[in-house]
């Protein structure tokens, strides 16, 4: 229903793994991602990825321990590629733009990531508990946090602000992903976030 | 963890109930109120509160199922005190103030309650399922929905606006009421909100 992986991503340097280790991993998430294209969700199972990728059955059972896990690594990978963007990309997503450019951009970008997304995000969490309602990513947190500190924006206390604006970010995403009758609807999401942010950084 | 209870409550009319079902009810949750109050929630049991209401323990086994059920069953009852506040109480929480000032009480009552009931709401959550990040206070939403329209905000999309003011108004209290190393900070929550729908709402 929700996107469980996303919270245990951090901005921290990605644990080192020995080459092969590594190797099998690139190999096994690119043959993942074109199952995915090519045939839907619904036929990436852990018997169907063995085959394809030529790799035995026991090598994909210990890297992703059950299918939710093919979906939950697809995620982790998509949400690094994701913050190489935000960290060093182009403007006005990456460095370079202003900080409110930079700020609509991100939830521009957020938003589709999840729209994306939310597929394989539902097919990661099969059988794992919810995120409480409380949860936030913590990236999109630190991130819009730092965005702030670059806007003139009067007396304001930021970190409460970073929290309203990512509850604000991801509560009508989630709200719309977790309805499983509607197709999510980014354009008025993406039109709905530069209005907000535009309201509240107004000088 | 989390306010699960609080996404059943809806704006409806109670059911009705036999009258002696309901004056049971009534007295049970006084006595369970009462206990609360006077030793703490470690001490409100199933067979304490059988024992000190003088009713049988059928009928608080029936009337609540578990322990968490009389928590539950507290916060269902603060929950529909505060709704009778927000609906029909003085300004500027109830009709008469400006809808600016509603939403800005509105948000100031809703943080007390939840920083309030805290305990209570985590007690009554024991064992289920913590809410998905996706979901919201019906009554939050409907009823920032109808303030917003009483604004004048220029062109906006407010079915989204009310979304994400929601969430904005959540997310922070759910964040700290789920840690439970923080003594929920209730003064900032408030002046955050204050803030954000000052900000927001802006002619």
């Amino acid at each position: 229903m929700t996107f469980v992986r996303k919270i245990e991503v951090t901005w921290g340097t990605p644990r080192t793994e020995r080459a092969d280790a590594a190797r099998n991993r690139q190999h096994l998430i690119a043959t993942a991602r074109a199952m995915l294209a090519e045939l839907g969700p619904d036929q990436l199972t852990m018997d169907a990825l063995a085959e394809r990728s030529g790799l035995g059955k026991g090598t994909v059972f210990r890297r992703f321990g059950t299918r939710a896990g093919i979906f939950g690594a697809l995620l982790d990978d998509g949400e690094r590629v994701f913050q190489e963007r935000v960290l060093s990309g182009p403007p006005p997503l990456g460095p370079g733009a202003s900080p409110l450019e930079r700020l609509i951009a991100y939830g521009r970008a957020r938003i589709h990531f999840m729209v994306e997304y939310h597929e394989i995000a539902r097919a990661a969490v099969d059988g794992r508990q919810p995120i409480p309602a409380g949860s936030q990513t913590p990236m999109s947190r630190a991130h819009i946090r730092m965005l702030l500190t670059g806007i003139d924006l009067g007396p304001a206390d930021l970190d409460l602000l970073a929290m309203q604006l990512t509850a604000a970010l991801d509560g009508p995403i989630l709200l719309y992903v977790s309805a499983t009758d509607l197709i999510p609807a980014e354009q008025p999401l993406t039109d709905g976030w530069r209005d907000l942010v535009q309201r509240v950084c107004r000088p």
